[in-house]
């Protein structure tokens, strides 16, 4: 199967986004799971004033997590540009955020900056120049925890090192109805990786998306990481489920035809939809786009993961929605969508 | 609610069909669980005699189910001509059926008779009235072990006395969904009424049809009898089904035409069905077309439920199928009626 595209995204029928990122802290402050409430603040006022004044992006949004509402951090999250921990915690905080929403930078998370650049399809080398680019500009104005032999310091030793992480989000549907997850499990842990589901660390696969991740920093420069990240595995996650997909065409059109029609019609006629449900069907109907049978485009199906979740919902409607009105305006937005 | 009706059936929303029939045996002939192989042959050739003989009906078709294939006699379980119990036995045994297939006549199943009158929808009276004409012209014919005491004698104690049965065929989805079937169940066994599934004695309740049925026919007249199943336990039934649906379009609208919604589009959807997936989803769709919730009459629901059993499948399909072309037939059947 050659590689389809979505308005020229590429390989976005099995990678829906690619993410760097990189853990930094500040020389001369102490980590965050030892800074006192002033000390976190200090670190707030620095990184502010830095991401205010460097040219981060064409145009820069500052926030204070802590002048949010919860509804916002929830809209955030579920917009990937904070992790659920930064949501939740209870420090001084906040982000920098692009206004194109490609790079934000979490101040006060685990580390003291967290930078990460996100963009849609396989774009890995992208994504890593935005990222160094960034990365030169901050280290200008700010003084990193650096150890010779170490590297760059961080609070959790899977970061020390280059403190750079790279992640993929994929698409799994295929390897899912074959059953062969478990082996490419299997193989991501045996190569280092950690696979997370659609919201990161401690969070479930939904939809059959699954976030991979390198684990390792430590030892090796960021261009040998993001080599092998780019090079190998990448191309072997894309080329197993694309396998897969081959595999279920050839010996078993008519299920597979029938998952993703049963799907795209349970959307189109539901009036009332959980979002784990809404998830699965989703992720076979994105699977139908993907390979023709549903005449949708990938981009569509990825921004309905996102506009079904709880908070977008929530805020599309300007009011704070009970749990039955939460389900049918899900169903209605996705009923509308489809039918467009 | 009024009682909708369907094409003049009535109280169709709730009823499918009702059932009178009757446990006969001749006298001087031994019952079948001590007949030899000839005195069971000998049964048959008295019956077979007087079912051509006696004007039964417009036209009666006489079967000798051994000279049948399993297909034809499954055909006839299925449509609820003949019991499996019949169909399955390896006595020497035969079947009378009007062409019209509202009545039928098994020889040789539990009793040496069991004369059967089936209608579409609540039709005691009528089903009653047409069983005991059709009783009477038999009884001229042929000479029925009968007790001054007990009454008519059968093989089960439970026949024994009229040896009169009657039973309706009724949809209760709404009772499911609301979760009160257990106290309709309680209920039916207080009133020493049966419950069985959609085929009958052993068979598990499918797409939430019930078979009613009285259980004691000693020491009461079959008038009796039939009165009280006339005039109390039918209307009870539907009462309860139909207050169920009041409930739910009053107080749970939307949940109500999720599940039609949702099920309709599937069964329009489908690549591949199994036969207790359609029932449930055509269970639902049965009941929006009893609620106008969708544009379908409930014959063409109920002629679906027959038609998508496995062997009214493998005789569309002139073939013996295999399991999956099974579930495709199926599938492309439901899929074309619906359409239409």
């Amino acid at each position: 199967m050659t590689a389809p595209k979505d308005n020229g995204i590429p390989d976005n029928d099995v990678v829906l986004t690619t993410r760097s990122r990189l853990a930094r802290n500040l020389a001369d402050h102490p980590f965050l799971n030892r800074a006192s409430d002033m000390q976190s603040a200090l670190v707030m006022q620095t990184a502010q004033r830095v991401m205010l004044e460097a040219p981060l992006s064409e145009k820069t949004l500052w926030m204070d997590l802590d002048e949010l509402t919860p509804l916002d951090r929830a809209l955030l999250v579920e917009r990937h540009l904070i992790s659920r921990h930064h949501a939740e915690s209870s420090l001084h905080r906040g982000v920098a955020i692009s206004s194109d929403e490609h790079m934000s930078i979490m101040v006060n998370e685990e580390d003291h900056l967290r930078v990460q650049v996100l963009r849609r399809g396989s774009r890995l080398d992208e994504t890593f120049e935005q990222l160094m680019r960034i990365d030169s500009m901050l280290e200008q104005h700010l003084d990193y925890a650096f150890h010779d032999q170490w590297g760059y310091l961080a609070v959790c030793p899977t970061n020390v090192g280059t403190g750079i992480r790279f992640s993929v989000m994929v698409h799994l549907p295929a390897l899912r109805i074959t059953n062969e997850l478990a082996k490419v499990q299997r193989a991501a842990k045996e190569l280092h990786l950690a696979v997370r589901g659609y919201y990161g660390e401690g969070s479930e696969s939904s939809g059959h998306i699954y976030q991979v991740s390198n684990q390792v920093t430590l030892g090796r420069t960021e261009e040998e990481i993001q080599e092998e990240f780019s090079k190998s595995i990448i191309p072997a996650l894309i080329d197993y489920e694309r396998s897969a997909r081959n595999v279920l065409m050839k010996k078993n059109s008519m299920l597979l035809d029938d998952r993703i029609q049963r799907a795209y019609s349970v959307l189109c006629s539901a009036r009332l939809l959980k979002v784990d449900e809404a998830m699965k069907l989703l992720s076979r109907v994105r699977l139908g786009a993907a390979l023709g049978h549903v005449d949708l485009s990938l981009q569509t199906v990825d921004e309905l993961f996102v506009q079904i979740q709880p908070a977008h919902l929530n805020q599309q409607a300007q009011s704070t929605l009970s749990d039955n009105d939460e389900l049918e305006l899900r169903a209605l937005l996705v009923r509308n969508t489809l039918s467009q």
